[in-house]
């Protein structure tokens, strides 16, 4: 490719709506051009890195085994009746009639879609297993587009499901779809891990989501840098941090704490740790058909809530709110900040958390207000509470599940996620087959997403600096740019950019000439930002001394080297970097 | 590709609904599924098919020069309002809106979106001329989708657009596009014209399309079979076919047809041949603020109306209809059946077809019921026609427009379009550069669309028989097939069918190795109807002869060749297949 036939359109400033770097990095470097809100022109540029993603993931689901098809963006509203989400998905769902009024989605998956395939195609156990997947334009009608390509509306997705005749051939597919994942993150050559997480609401049992390690991230990642543990925050077991309890050593007594209202005000009017105070909290259920109920939570000082594992409390399950200020007045007869488990005026449902049900001569709310106690202990100064269990996140420095060490949190960006989903939708569509012994049997599903568009811009997120773009070599737009200073008026520049390039064009390589006759400074800016792996620059100066320039991008300093052997040195400088 | 691990599901019966060769071959051999009304599936094997075309597209149009890029399907309404194609657009354009309640349309093409950028992007002349293109997912909401993928909703198009400083520029470029169709199409294999096509409402002033050859074609083309003139029925010129008016020889004579309201019913009558017929047509134009206006259209008997070029007649441009009986009645004091051109009760404007305006001694209806005028002449029995013009399909036998031979006719389907734009959407969004002088130019545009999904059916349509489809091969999902017999007993088998198999991948072959042990007769039936170019057949009896059988597509024979030297041989058919 020539710089002179390639829309090259670079932007000195971002817009104002672009909030991060990635953001900010494809719009400068003209990778994306945006349409509407979260909907995106891909220019040619962008489009490079999208298809390189898109052929190295094509390429491992083939490998695996998998299949490739193609469902419809545009979905009959029948199947999502079926199973349920056309009621359950909220505004994301973008909805529309045709021209006769039937009711259609645009997709932002395909489980209906393709369990309604299956159904029809696999009637016996000899077509399990299969995997089925596409690469397919998706849409999502988030309320508040923003981040560019991290959280736009229409996007590309892979999206792969697998069907087998049981639990354990389910859980071979999930494997073989993990192993595969490893492989795809691994040679687009970013930092990732493949994290636990929650099965949500989709179901299932068993879930793991791929992140790219990113400051931006909107995921906490817990990890044990000694061994491979990783989880996502919502679901790492959060361990007891008190081994035994303590005999009570201090009397019981209410101490005026005017307006610490929080346990960080509290702990430092009264001059104890942050770690021997508890804080409460309020939520209420409505069970159908039957009178409300108040929960009181306790968790330490310094902890927080995670309410993925309170949503997991039976009880809490089927949902929960904060409870309001009244119905707090009216069991706690006091107004939120002195709140404690000791002496309510009604019943409370209490759950302490591991660590708080392990503590002794704690500090809690009064329930009067600026008031708190001092010296509490379960047992002496009130009742066990009804429910010990683990309801926080995990924080940094909490030992590690192998017992040696302790946890580390870093944050990740979501790219890809591996899902077990059991009979959910075959279970929904009737998705049957004949099993061995002709009896019809439910097919086992799992479902692998990875967001091809959300890569590019969360390989940019961990992967730049203020100049630009820093390309993994397998996903860059080219690999190598080889620019000619002075095009115009040196054809000793000329020839010998053109033997250059067509050489490396010749081994293989992703190369694109600059012959635009550019001044150095602005064509070197420009390739900074786009972030191509390696520059050659060839310019009189150089060639008088039989040497050319050579610049990694992940590097200050140009190195030079003969012009003779530079096809060599290039290559392997690209098999280096 | 193994046939074990690849999803095969053909069908002994195609649906009811699948009504053409290519929609019932597409459904039994397992490449589409439906979903919805003109909405598909594509199963794995009709996905290989698209993207082996898709690739031949993309290999020409960059080489070509053009830049692929990626517009979104959901496109906002502002940019079609502003084109005016918000308004002018039927019902086959789907609007739907967002959770905010904003329009948006499914993309049927993408001429403003494309505008929109070029207009943000290109500022100077030194950025022109550019050619963008992208193959993405398209909807029409058709009224009655049929057809399988030749007349679907949702399908594949590849749309390319090209931005000029002038029309010079335009042409040349529409002329490149042009010679990368002749290539692309001539990759495909199939038998195909590029035709002269109406440039209709889209407006412009150059337009081919480029039509594959078939029975089942809507189109009609005419062409010269010892030139390369080729063009649309709808465009073809039909010349006069009377070099000259010859004198009248008959006395004009009123005679009774009871009954014979049609040109040919009274040609037998009357034992005079059909071409000294005249037909009339009355059509109805309503000017706005001004009175009705009635026109009578004149053809030879054995002719039919061009209603494009009908539509091209000052007076006629802005939309006309065909007469009401009372109009007719009012002005010819007759009912339809046996109007003419002679003695009308009110004035009507008479237009005569090339060929009827050099007619003489013909017979045309009397204004009276069950009667017609033999022996008419212009200028002594009725004034000369106020037009004499083209109205006229050319019919088989037709002089050329060489002057040597004569037109024949074909049907076709249209897969491709080359089209020039000129200034109608660059008017429209104001998309414009800087010229050499600084001032602001309007791009000229070109816009070049195929129908990737739809040539999957054409090509279908072109190439099969009573057993299956017979695929060209640079589009086959496959280009070989090699079938194990008695896969399950014959260890020989089994070595020497993978030996081959290896081969062939190894020397670039796309091939599929039958290994799933199913009987000869369903095996081939199966290979047959998916229509794999060759066939090879490893079994014992031949095995022992030291031979395997190979087996072209488009032969019903079967040849032995000598295991030893096979996979050459089975490369060296598939060159010349």
């Amino acid at each position: 490719m020539r710089a002179s036939a390639f829309h090259i359109t670079t932007l000195k400033e971002a817009p104002n709506d672009a909030e991060i770097a990635s953001h900010r990095l494809m719009m400068r470097s003209g990778m994306i051009r945006k349409l509407a809100g979260g909907i995106y022109n891909y220019m040619p540029l962008g489009l490079r890195v999208i298809r390189k993603i898109e052929n190295i993931i094509r390429q491992e689901m083939d490998a695996a085994g998998a299949l490739e098809l193609l469902m419809p963006v545009v979905q009959p509203a029948e199947l999502w009746i079926e199973s349920g989400r056309w009621e359950q998905y909220g505004p994301e769902l973008l909805r529309m009639k045709d021209r006769h009024g039937r009711d259609f989605v645009l997709q932002p998956t395909s489980e209906e879609v393709i369990t309604d395939i299956a159904r029809n195609e696999i009637q016996s156990w000899r077509q399990l297993p299969v995997n089925f997947y596409h690469i397919q334009t998706k849409f999502r009608d988030e309320r508040r587009p923003r981040f560019g390509v991290m959280r736009g509306r229409e996007f590309t997705m892979k999206d792969a499901y697998s069907f087998d005749r049981d639990v354990a051939g389910a859980q071979k597919s999930y494997q073989v779809m993990f192993d595969a994942y490893m492989k795809i993150f691994n040679r687009l050559g970013l930092k990732f891990r493949a994290v636990s997480a929650d099965t949500g609401s989709i179901g299932g049992s068993q879930s793991h989501e791929f992140q790219v390690i990113a400051d931006i991230g909107e995921d906490l990642i817990v990890y044990d840098p000694a061994t491979d543990f990783a989880a996502n925050i919502e679901l790492a077991a959060a361990p007891c941090l008190i081994a035994q309890r303590a005999a009570p050593s201090e009397h019981v007594a209410e101490v005026s704490t005017p307006g610490a209202s929080k346990c960080s005000a509290v702990a430092e009017m009264l001059k104890v740790p942050l770690s021997s105070t508890i804080k409460s909290i309020v939520l209420t259920t409505e069970p159908k058909d039957k009178p409300a109920v108040i929960w009181l939570l306790l968790l330490r000082g310094d902890h927080d809530m995670n309410e993925i594992k309170v949503g997991k409390i039976p009880g809490l399950k089927d949902g929960f709110r904060m409870a309001t200020d009244e119905e707090i007045i009216e069991h706690f007869g006091c107004k939120p900040g002195y709140l404690g488990p000791v002496k309510t005026i009604k019943p409370v449902k209490v759950i302490a958390d591991l660590t708080v049900a392990n503590m002794s001569d704690f500090v809690c709310g009064a329930n009067r207000e600026d008031f708190h106690i001092q010296g509490v202990n379960w047992g002496r100064d009130l009742p066990e509470p009804e429910l010990v269990t683990d309801l926080r996140n995990v924080v940094e420095g909490d030992p590690a599940p192998s017992g040696v060490g302790s946890l580390a949190i870093q944050r990740g960006i979501e790219v890809g996620h591996v899902f077990y989903l059991g009979t959910k939708y075959s279970e929904a569509l009737k998705a049957t087959f004949l099993d061995e012994g002709g009896r019809p049997a439910l097919m086992e599903m799992g479902c692998y997403g990875i967001g091809v568009t959300r890569i590019v811009g969360a390989a940019i997120e961990q992967n730049h600096d203020d100049k630009g773009i820093i390309w993994t070599k397998t996903i860059a737009p080219f690999e190598v740019v080889v620019c000619g200073l002075g095009w115009g008026k040196s054809e000793a520049v000329r020839e010998q950019a053109e033997t250059i390039y067509t050489a490396l064009k010749q081994r293989g390589i992703d190369v694109i000439l600059d012959d635009r006759d550019l001044r150095p400074g602005i064509m070197f800016a420009e390739w900074e930002l786009i972030g191509v792996p390696l520059r050659v620059t060839v310019g009189d100066r150089g060639l008088a001394e039989g040497i050319v320039e050579l610049l990694s991008r992940k590097n200050p300093d140009p190195t030079k080297i003969p012009v003779q052997d530079c096809v060599d040195q290039i290559i392997d400088a690209l098999k280096q970097y």
